[in-house]
C-alpha cells in the first residue's frame, strides 16, 4: 500500500482549489466628481464586485490601506483570508504585486509535529518536516505531562516549548525556500485534544478525570498574533476542533483527508497507534471508537520488532515448497529487526506455507532448519546470523506471533463491532483507509491472510500515510473544508467499546487464522498443513 | 420649541429597549459521563439557548473564561455586544454578577463634543457633559485643521487631542457616579466627516479638494483597544458612516434620532449652523441638501447678536396698540445681546405690528420712541440703555433686519427648492425637526409669521435639540439602529444646490415678510401698517 506521492497527498481529485487565503488584484475607477466614493469604500466596493462579501477591514490600518489604495493609482494587491463567516482583507499591497502567499499545516502530535509547507496561490506542496515535540522531556506519555502543567506556570511553559518550537521550524522553513515569515498567511493545526489544549494554552487538566471535560472543543478563528507565531501577524489560525477528550482534531483532520464524510458508499478510516482508532460512515453518518490495537502492529511489542525505519524487514515471502524465506529491508540495509508490515507478511506466508497452523503455532514437525526450540518454545529464523547487522539469527518466537495474533484479532474484532453496531458487516465498506506510516507500509493481501483485515477486495484499500497532516494542508487549499470540519464534529458519534461478553467472543474467533469461521475469508485458501 | 425631557430624549415611544450591549446570567447543567461537552461549548450552548448566535469569543480568554464558568458552577453573568452580525462575548463573571454596564454616546462637533453617559442596564441617562474641541487652538474652523493636519506628524497629534479629551471626559465622568472606565461597554460616536477623520486618524486632506473624496465612509465596528480610549479594550465602538465629505455621522445620527426614516409620513430635519442642513424624506426615500443660511439664525452675524447664552434676549412681544415691548432674558440677567430666537420673535412681532413692512423697512413714521434714526439708518431699540448690562441701548438695526430676512428666506428657499426637487410643496410636509439649540429655542409661530418656516399646522414642528448626540445616544439603547444606520447612509441622496436662476427667484420673493405670495402664508394676517 505505496503512500500517494506528494502533490495527490494534499490534492485529491474531489478536492476543489479555492484556498483559505487567496491574492486578488482589485482596480477601481479614480475618483470624479460624480463618483466621490470614499477610497475605503471604493475598494471594498470593487472587493465586493468580485465576491468578497462580507468583508472585514482591519480597524488598525484603514488609513494605511487607503494611502496604498491611492499610490497604486486605485490598483492593489489583496490577500484576503476566509473565515468561515465571511472574509478579511489581511493585507494590501500597492498596484500589482506577486508578493508570496503561504500557508502551513501542522499536525500536532505528542511524539511528533509535522509540518507542511504550501504555496496557496499553486497548491504546490513546497516542503515537509517533521520535529519531536519538545515537551517530551516533560513526560513521554500525555498522562506525565498534564500531571506536569497542572503545577503553577507550568501550563505556559508548556505553551511556550510549542510556541518556540512552531517558530523555529516555521522560520527554517520559510527562509529555506527564500521566504520570510510574513509570508505564511495560514496556518492550519491539527492536534489530538490535550496537544490542542497545551497550544492554546488551556488547562488540560479535566481531559483525564471523570467526566473528562475538555475546556474546548471548538475555537474561534484565530490570527498568528493571537498566539504571538512567527507568521503573518492578521494570518488565519485554524485549529482543528474536537470531538472530546479521547477525539480530537488529529482525527477530524483525518476524516477531511479521506474524503469519507462526502461519499454515499461506506467507508472506514482506522488510524492504527497506541490506540486503534477507527471511523466508519459516509455523508450521512459517521461513527468511532477506539481499542487497544496497536503495539504490536507498529512492530512495538514483539522482540525484535522494531518502527518502520531503516534497517527493518517490511516484506517478507516464503516458498510453499522449499519453505525458504526471502526478505526486503528498508534502505536496503542488513536487518535490524522486523517492522508490522514485515511481520504482517511473515505470519501470512508462514499460514500459507503451513508452517503456522490455524492456531497459529509453529508446525514444528516440518523438515526445515529455520524452525528452531528455544528455551521459550519454538521459534522461526527470519535472517541468519551471518545476514544480521548484530550478527546474531533474528528470530520470531510462536510468542511473538502470539501477540500479534491477538492485536490483529482486537483489530477485526473492533472493525466487525462498529460495523454491527450501525446494522452492517466488513462486507459493505466499499473504501478502507489505512492511516499513518503503518497505513503505507502494510500489504492488504497479507493483512486479509491473518484476518485482521476483512475480506474485502484488495482494491478497497488505501493507505493514506499522515492523515492528520493531509487533512490539515487540504483545507488550507479548500476553503469548503471549514464548513466540512464542523459539519463532521457534529455528524461524529463516539461508541464506547465496553469489554463485553459479544466483544469476548468476537474476540477469541478472530484469535484464529484467518478466523474460526473461514466463511469470512472465502479468498483465503488454506494450507492442509495449518490444519494443525 | 421646549427641549424634550432627558428621558424622552433618549428614548422616544417607537424605540425599542435592546440596548448594543447586554447583561445575562447564564447557566449550564454540570457535565456528566452522559453530558461530556466541552466547558466553552457548554458556555456557547447555553449562550444560544438564549438566542446569541451566531457569537465569536475573544481569542485571549478562552481559558479565563472557561474557568470562571467552573468556578460559577457552571452559572455566569455574561456581557454580550451586538455588532450587527452577531454578537460579542465581551466579559465573563463567575456566578450571578451585577456588574454595571455603561455606554457613552458622543457628539463629536467641531467646536463642542457632547457626552451622554447612559446606563445600559436600564437606558437611564445617567450624565451629560459637553466640552471644547480640543483642537480649536489650531484652528477655529476645520478647514485651517486639515491644512494643519497636513503636516508631518500633524494628523497623528490631532488624533491624539482627541483621544485624551474623550479619556479625560469619560474618566471623570465615570468617577462622578462611581463608575470605572471599564464599565464603560459601548461607545457611540457621531461625528461630522472631518472630525471622523482626525477621530479614527484617517487623512482628512482630501476631503476639502476636488472631487472631495473622503478615505473612508463606513467604518468596521471597532472596539476601546483599537483606539485605545479609556473603556473596555472588548467594548464595542460605533463610529457613524458618512455619506460623504459634506455630510457625516452626525447627520446620520440626526436623522436616526427624528425616526423619520421609518415613517409613512413626509418629515424634515433642519439642522441651523455655519450652513442649514436639511433632509426630506420617509421610511422610503430621503433626499439631502445643505446652503449658508445659518449665521444670522444663530444670532452671529447682526450686531447685537449672540448665541442663546445667559444674557440673551430669546423672546420678544410687542403690543400692537401700545408698540410697547417686553423681553425675555436667558438665565433672567440683564440683557446682554440678542439671540437667534429673540431676533426672529423680534422681527416677527415688529411686522405684526405695523412697525416693519412687507419690505423689512422700519416704518419711521411711527410714533414711537423706540424707532430712532442711527449714521447707519433706522434702528428699533429692544431695551434701553438703564435695563442692559453694559449701560447702552441695545438696538437692532435695519441693516441687521436685512441680514435677518436673507436668511430666513435662505431657509425658505431651500425647503421649497428641496420639495420641489422630489414632486411635493413644503405643505405635504407632516413632522418638521429643528436640531441644535436654536431648534429647542425658537418659535415656530414666529418663524412662520416672518416666512422662515412654512406655514404648517404648527404641532407639526419638533425641536429635537442635539440630534447627533441623540441619535448617538438611541443607538446605544436599540441595536436595530445599526443596520438602520447603514439602511438611512445608502438610502440618501445628495442634492447639489447650485446658485442658479430658480434658487435666485425662489430667493428674491422669499425676502418678503413673509413673501411676495401672501397665499403661502394664509396663517399671517399683514397689518394694514406694514403694507409699506
Amino acid at each position: 500500500m505505496a503512500e500517494a506521492t506528494l502533490e495527490k497527498e494534499i490534492f485529491p481529485e474531489w478536492l476543489s482549489f479555492d484556498p483559505l487565503v487567496v491574492r486578488r488584484v482589485v482596480t477601481a475607477p479614480a475618483p470624479s466628481l460624480d463618483d466621490n466614493t470614499a477610497d475605503l469604500d471604493r475598494l471594498r466596493r470593487a472587493l465586493r464586485q468580485l465576491g468578497y462579501d462580507p468583508l472585514r477591514l482591519p480597524p488598525g490600518e484603514l488609513g494605511a490601506y487607503a494611502n496604498r489604495f491611492r499610490q497604486g493609482n486605485f490598483t492593489a494587491t489583496a490577500v484576503l483570508s476566509f473565515t468561515g463567516e465571511g472574509w478579511e482583507l489581511t493585507e494590501l499591497f500597492s498596484g500589482v504585486s506577486d508578493q508570496p502567499l503561504l500557508g502551513v499545516a501542522a499536525d500536532l502530535g505528542t511524539t511528533q509535529i509535522a509540518f507542511y509547507l504550501v504555496d496557496l496561490t499553486t497548491g504546490t506542496l513546497l516542503d515537509r518536516l517533521s520535529v519531536p515535540n519538545p515537551q517530551i522531556p516533560y513526560g513521554e506519555d500525555i498522562l506525565t505531562r498534564i500531571v506536569f502543567a497542572s503545577r503553577p506556570d507550568n501550563l505556559i511553559l508548556m505553551q511556550n516549548l510549542l510556541r518556540s518550537t512552531f517558530n523555529e521550524t516555521l522560520t527554517s522553513l520559510v527562509e529555506k525556500h527564500g521566504y520570510r515569515l510574513a509570508h505564511i498567511y495560514a496556518l492550519t493545526v491539527a492536534g489530538n485534544t490535550t496537544m490542542t489544549h497545551f497550544f492554546l494554552g488551556l488547562d488540560p487538566s479535566r481531559l483525564c478525570k471523570e467526566p473528562y471535560i475538555p475546556v474546548a472543543n471548538t475555537f474561534p478563528v484565530l490570527h498568528g498574533a493571537d498566539l504571538r507565531l512567527g507568521m503573518h501577524p492578521r494570518g488565519l489560525l485554524v485549529v482543528f476542533p474536537n470531538v472530546g477528550s479521547y477525539f480530537g482534531g488529529d482525527l477530524i483532520a483525518g476524516i477531511l483527508a479521506t474524503g469519507m464524510h462526502r461519499t454515499e458508499e461506506v467507508s472506514l478510516l482506522v488510524d492504527v497507534g497506541t490506540n486503534a482508532e477507527v471511523v466508519l460512515g459516509n455523508k450521512d453518518w459517521l461513527v468511532a471508537c477506539a481499542g487497544a490495537a496497536g503495539p504490536a502492529l507498529e512492530g512495538g511489542v514483539v522482540e525484535r520488532g522494531m518502527m518502520a525505519q531503516p534497517g527493518a524487514i517490511d516484506r517478507v515471502r516464503i516458498d510453499r515448497d522449499t519453505l525458504e524465506l526471502t526478505y526486503h529491508v528498508l534502505h536496503e540495509e542488513k536487518p535490524k529487526g522486523i517492522c508490522g508490515s514485515g511481520l504482517i507478511d511473515l505470519v501470512a506466508e508462514m499460514f500459507m506455507a503451513g508452517i503456522l497452523t490455524i492456531q497459529g503455532k509453529i508446525n514444528t514437525k516440518l523438515q526445515t532448519p529455520r524452525i528452531v526450540q528455544t528455551e521459550h518454545g519454538p521459534a522461526y529464523v527470519v535472517a541468519w546470523a551471518g545476514e544480521t547487522a548484530d550478527g546474531r539469527d533474528l528470530m520470531v518466537s510462536e510468542i511473538d506471533i502470539g501477540i500479534l495474533l491477538k492485536s490483529k484479532a482486537a483489530m477485526y474484532t473492533i472493525l466487525n463491532i462498529i460495523t454491527k453496531k450501525v446494522g452492517l458487516t466488513v462486507h459493505d465498506i466499499r473504501h478502507f483507509f489505512v492511516a499513518g506510516t503503518f497505513g503505507s507500509h502494510i500489504d492488504p493481501l497479507m493483512a486479509v491472510r491473518i484476518g485482521m483485515l476483512p475480506d474485502l477486495p484488495l482494491e478497497t484499500y488505501q493507505g493514506l500515510g499522515n492523515t492528520a497532516g493531509r487533512g490539515a494542508a487540504m483545507t488550507l487549499l479548500d476553503r469548503s473544508l471549514l464548513s466540512d470540519m464542523d459539519a463532521v464534529r457534529q455528524r461524529i458519534t463516539y461508541v464506547e467499546l465496553n469489554v463485553n461478553l459479544e466483544l469476548m467472543n468476537e474476540f477469541r474467533g478472530a484469535t484464529f487464522l484467518p478466523h474460526t469461521d473461514p466463511k469470512l475469508f472465502p479468498s483465503v485458501t488454506i494450507h492442509p498443513r495449518a490444519m494443525g
